[in-house]
């Protein structure tokens, strides 16, 4: 396995809140430096000012362009030449979109390979993931949801079927890849409580608990979440799955507010956000914390390292099993999950193995 | 104000769980004879096999007659005189009928006036109200629910503007007297996450709230449960109104599963209960723990004394005033909550006013 540094992107966020601030302490430690080389995107100006307010000392270098990234650095990359008004504590549209600018650009920036792994400052919008299956993480509970953002009246018809088989199984791949868990034990919530109706339990989540188990996906519940919570029964699974926000968050954020973080499982790019928001409350008081966001990092770079291990035995399968045996079914022993740049560069490069 | 014993009723609950076991562990301690006069609604022989079992000696004066009680002592009333067969750990026809036997004989008794206030002990359906609104209380948090065993499909119809009304109306009136608090504070937690389309926010919870102010109560909100329990919200008020099940009782049963209990507010009658069920999971195993229901039994007799507090000044307004001004709508100021008592004990003496 190689052992080169880990390239890791870094959006700055709402430049008005605390973005600056965690990521500015995260790499007080020259530690950091030992593990990955961090590119920040964002704003020289803003950094500065960030730094000035806060009495941070942090060294950065700027760097224009990709090609001028060097490890043993903290690297921050401009992405915007215009100068912009902070006005720290304070939602501006100039804020948001310096927040849009940084993230346009590392998205760009990913497809042509500058960067290994990204993770996200805080912004306001962070919490709504259009792609892929956000995981709040914690060392205690990890937790997903089948809905998110959905009011209440709209949350029982959206618990489907085929949306929880789709949900725990993108959540097993992940546990399984990513995490290195080799058979991943999942929680399901019930969606009422004990002695309602109890509708959508036995109809829905049962036999998809049933189902899942036939693909050998160990599935569990669905429990009570008061009951399941008070007892500490998330320590004895791998990951829980909520069925709706409160459900989820609430025991969330009571048991890992502070060291939590997300990622968003189920997409090509290995992507981690800091759990908080912009916190315009606390923004430029020198109090942000940045443990959730040094926890992002860190994860990134675990679930980077995780993937090459997991598809590393699976990258060169012995071409002689197919003539052999005569049976392409065999293949699928084989198949990886293949990232975007993989894929591209299969489509260059016809297969050459007839 | 008197300083008698008070007499606290204990249904036994149901007989193949942790009942007796709470009950024979809270009297354990004389110390708790000097502040009441306890009354097991229960069976001797089915306390007796179940001191046997777990090696409690807890002693307790059997008494077949509500005069027999004798304060000093541990009373135990039998509800039933058959022999019932006790099988710790499973849920029985039997026990079940032993508890609601014991219940309905309580019930009976009060209306006699044997007893002050009354306890239940841990049943299976200690959940289910159906009168009064029951409020799950700890030392740091009150929650109060406006649904509670409701599916989620049916929770958003279930949130109206009058029946919030009622409820925070309700828990207003029962913090004041009951818990003797002068102004409380009561925060509504919001239905929908934030972000969603939030209707009911707008259109029910605000205008209530606002309404409720013009009362005089103030109710707060309506706050996000995930920033609002992860941010210790809870501590800056007197009780939180949950609007469905899952979004009170996860962060209540994390928060305080050990030491909660719970009371039934807007009866005239005090009731309080155990939190917790019959737990036939630990059910003779000696390892039940009394400290739910010796809050429950403490809280108890503390709101029968915050009544008698608050009443007493009001028991015998100024006839005067009636006179003088002339407006029956003074009245209003001296109105109290009545118990069933004091109604009979008025129909008989028709009021000697006019």
């Amino acid at each position: 396995m190689e052992n080169k540094k880990i390239r890791v992107a870094i959006t700055h966020g709402d430049t008005n809140g605390v973005g600056y601030e965690m990521i500015l302490k995260a790499f007080e430690d020259p530690m950091m430096l030992e593990l990955c080389t961090p590119i920040i995107y964002g704003s020289p100006k803003v950094a500065a000012y960030h730094c000035n307010v806060l009495g941070i000392e942090t060294p950065f270098s700027i760097v224009s362009r990709p090609d001028g990234i060097k490890d043993e650095r903290v690297n921050l990359l401009a992405v915007m030449d215009e100068e912009i008004k902070v006005e720290i504590g304070h939602r501006t549209p100039e804020s948001a979109n310096a927040a849009d600018l940084a993230m346009q650009r590392a998205l760009s920036d990913y497809e042509r390979g500058v960067f290994d792994v990204l993770v996200c400052g805080p912004d306001e919008f962070t919490t709504t993931e259009q792609q892929g299956l956000p995981l709040l993480m914690s060392e205690d509970l990890n937790m997903a949801f089948v809905t998110s953002k959905l009011a209440i009246k709209d949350v029982a018809e959206a618990i489907t079927k085929p949306i929880i088989m789709d949900k725990v199984t993108t959540l097993h791949g992940a546990l399984k890849r990513d995490l290195r868990i080799s058979n991943p034990r999942i929680a399901l919530l019930a969606l009422n409580p004990k002695g309602s109706h109890e509708e959508e339990e036995t109809e829905i989540l049962l036999p998809a608990i049933e189902e899942l188990a036939q693909k050998g996906i160990q599935a569990f519940g669905p429990y009570q979440a008061d009951e399941f919570f008070s007892t500490n029964a998330h320590l004895r699974f791998d990951a829980v799955l909520a069925m709706y926000h409160d459900q989820g968050m609430v025991p969330f954020m009571t048991i890992a507010a502070d060291s939590g973080f997300k990622y968003i499982a189920g997409l090509p790019m290995v992507k981690t956000a800091t759990l908080q928001d912009a916190r315009y409350d606390i923004a430029g008081k020198g109090i942000a914390d940045a443990t959730q966001l040094r926890h992002a990092i860190w994860q990134a770079i675990d679930i980077w390292r995780n993937r090459q291990e997991y598809d590393a035995p699976m990258a060169h399968p012995l071409p002689k099993l197919y003539h052999e045996k005569r049976d392409d079914s065999e293949k699928v022993r084989f198949a990886i999950p293949k990232g975007k740049d993989q894929q591209k560069r299969e489509e260059k490069q016809p297969a050459a193995e007839a």
